[in-house]
């Protein structure tokens, strides 16, 4: 497996925030399953990627499935449940040659999933804005 | 390139569906972007494949993007457009040691996608169902 993957894997099990900056590259872009306009640096898609692993990484229900990995590309397929809608999804992941991501794509399905993360990621970001 | 993927995409090119009936191993499940239920089997699958390069294969907007291909599977990123609406999407493809595909999972993205493509495959497996 890639080591960027590992190091990947880590950072969801352990919820490492650190070691999800090591791991983006400055230039990094975020494409949301639910928007259209891509999301452009580490700042923005640090927030995104914390507020998904929150979201998504509910206790007992989220797991990888499929691993395909090809080169400085991989596709890992997920299954979660939130608000008791099964979700079935995928992180598309880029990286450069010097191992930070550059590129990071989820898509879910089914129809009900898409529209269940919509709303969970919309109260999940908006509980992290900064208050005051 | 795997020789299956290289088939996949004559078949799409040329909307062949007697290379894609070969193509399809008799157990083969498909899972729609927008429907949680897996249909199993080649001829629902043939019919949901064909209504779906039908429906997406737009002239002119329709072109695979990235290809992440490990052992038998592989996911083909593509982009198109339905309805003025601009579809980024992935075939998740796996097949089995005779070169046959036995899964066949297809994601959408944005929301807005999901939607269009729900409206416009209704509207062609509707359009596709034998009369009278």
């Amino acid at each position: 497996m890639s080591s960027v993957i590992e190091k990947w894997h880590r950072i969801v099990e352990k919820q490492d925030a650190k070691g999800l900056d090591e791991l983006l590259a400055d230039e990094v872009i975020f494409h949301s399953p639910v928007v259209h306009t891509p999301q452009v640096g580490k700042r923005i898609t640090s927030l995104y990627l914390a507020a998904a692993m929150q979201t998504l990484n509910a206790p007992g229900h989220f797991k990888y499935l499929r691993e395909v990995v090809d080169g400085n590309n991989a596709v890992l397929e997920f299954q979660t449940e939130i608000d008791g809608i099964t979700i079935n999804g995928i992180d598309m992941i880029q990286w450069n040659d010097a191992g930070q991501i550059i590129d990071f794509k989820v898509m879910v399905r089914p129809l009900k999933a898409v529209n269940a993360i919509h709303a969970a990621m919309g109260r999940m970001l908006e509980a992290m804005k900064p208050k005051g």
